[in-house]
């Protein structure tokens, strides 16, 4: 009889549901970060593709030479520039995070990289449509757009879109990671 | 004996961790959606503004007469249409589920209206872009540009911008809440 007692006195503590493991990340976040996000060889990947093909733009678009005479071209010039730097400065930062194997799913640190990619995606799609919207007017007047000129701003701009569609994914993983660190974080 | 025996072969199931209100969000979610997400009367605001803005756009760009001419000024209006048309047809089921008292909390739901948010939020961005670019550049050539046919274009365009503006919010709220659903969802 004490022994049937004590089992009913002093009930087994309900055992946590799951056993923490040192470093898991907090429930409702991805065990790992998805290829393509902060601190991954995709997401350096991505990053380079997007510094790339910036950079192509610009080259592009500058030996046409009378990019300056649109306002249009000089502006893709100048978001490409912001873009590939943006690009280039995050795969580094990327590279050194998986050289000394540190985890980049930090809340304050990809909040940034989110605002970063919607700012620099948003001027750079911008730019590359105006300067398509630019290059099909002028192609209509054959003076201006002499020998190739029209398929290079085309090439140029072709490349700016490049770099826009290589950016989505890392802004959309981030924004993602960003608010699922954040809703971890309010959950009890 | 027996007693003793019954406790120990059928221990008591251990209790949920906490209560499950009726109605109450999952952890991790917002206990209210915020003004300006699905179901909210700041989102039927935030729609009304998109649509309202892309038919001002639509009806100013067309009453300039010239706008086949041009590329960018005809995707312009058929962008804006699709905003207008995306737009209303949001705000009429906000409504819908304000006066029937029904929240929009759906992840199915939100998932589609994130992605549609961000197609024509894309298409719109880029119409406006395109036909900023055109203008700026038949601005120089004051022989098109009579009267006031520029301050016309840049009229139309500036109102796809503001509904692009109004549009942004709309998205990122949206899609935080699809986010932070479906993380609750993979939360064990």
């Amino acid at each position: 009889m004490l022994v049937s007692r004590q089992t009913t006195v002093h009930p087994v503590a309900a055992p946590p549901l799951q056993v923490e493991l040192a470093g898991a990340p907090p429930p409702g976040v991805w065990m790992n970060s998805p290829q393509g996000s902060a601190g991954t060889l995709g997401g350096v990947g991505l990053r380079l593709l997007q510094a790339l093909s910036a950079a192509a733009s610009i080259a592009v678009m500058a030996s046409t030479g009378v990019f300056p005479s649109f306002s249009a071209f000089s502006y893709l010039i100048a978001a490409a520039s912001l873009q590939c730097l943006w690009s280039l400065a995050l795969a580094f930062v990327y590279i050194y995070a998986l050289l000394v194997k540190r985890s980049l799913l930090n809340l304050r640190a990809m909040f940034i990289f989110s605002v970063g990619d919607w700012i620099t995606g948003t001027l750079t799609l911008s730019a590359a449509c105006a300067s398509m919207g630019v290059t099909i007017v002028i192609d209509n007047d054959k003076k201006i757009c002499a020998g190739n000129l029209c398929a290079r701003f085309m090439t140029a701009i072709a490349m700016a879109f490049i770099s826009w569609f290589a950016l989505a994914p890392s802004f959309l993983f981030n924004f993602v990671l960003v608010v699922t660190t954040f809703a971890s974080l309010l959950a009890p």
